[in-house]
């Protein structure tokens, strides 16, 4: 397996170095908003600390990211009314990895509409910052 | 969202009142072939405690799970020779979720075969069997 690379985009992310919708950060987690989501609410969580995927990850850095994973699943649910909550995480390009810096997909679902691809369509920022600013309420209400 | 159903699939094999594939088992987690897999090698992790999904689950519930799934994605990688893992784990009916007891599926993929679908054709019996032997190993050799 491929070395870390710090010049991949959540890695910039975290930096400040790109914008992002945030949703949730905390000393070793960052929460923000899927720029090309597959459903709207379409929400990442990434650990601060540099891991490629799973397949790499410190234990402990995948223990801290699950109990935000679990978190933010339960406000997504609140936030989009949602039916559902699919969540995914991807470990190479075989296994569906895009970024490669580890990350947990928390999408919201409705009944009878199906996931849109990957990676599509940029969604417009007025639209994420909306779906950030409800996600981020339904969380302090938790 | 509806209660947990102490006669859900799941439950039933925890109970020992129906059989499966094991890999791996702990006080906390059973690790079980699907029996319906979506690519060979497809594996499910799952807690003994009673949780309908991600939504109801006690954290420490979810911490000792994703500990499990972090090693089984490892060990999954070397036994089939996988280009990569797809980890996925749903909640509700909605998000994809067809037995209603927490669980997190891990996949072993290779580069440009597509998943086949979630709930498809019943496996041999003899490969899961030898599926499961090859996963405890390379679990084992972790």
């Amino acid at each position: 397996m491929a070395d870390y690379d710090p010049d991949n985009i959540f890695a910039k992310i975290l930096r400040g170095d790109l914008p992002s919708h945030k949703v949730y950060e905390d000393d070793d987690t960052l929460v923000i908003m899927d720029a090309m989501p597959q459903a709207p609410g379409h929400a990442l969580v990434l650990p601060k600390a540099p891991a490629r995927n799973l397949l790499d990850a410190e234990p402990m850095t995948v223990g801290a990211l699950i109990a935000v994973v679990q978190r933010i699943a339960r406000a997504s649910k609140t936030a989009f009314a949602a039916d559902g909550i699919t969540v995914m995480q991807f470990n190479e390009a075989a296994g569906g990895q895009s970024v490669f810096h580890l990350h947990f997909h928390v999408i919201p679902r409705h009944d009878g509409q199906a996931l849109r691809p990957h990676s599509g369509q940029m969604e417009d920022n007025d639209v994420l910052a909306a779906n950030a600013r409800k996600l981020k309420q339904a969380l302090a209400d938790l």
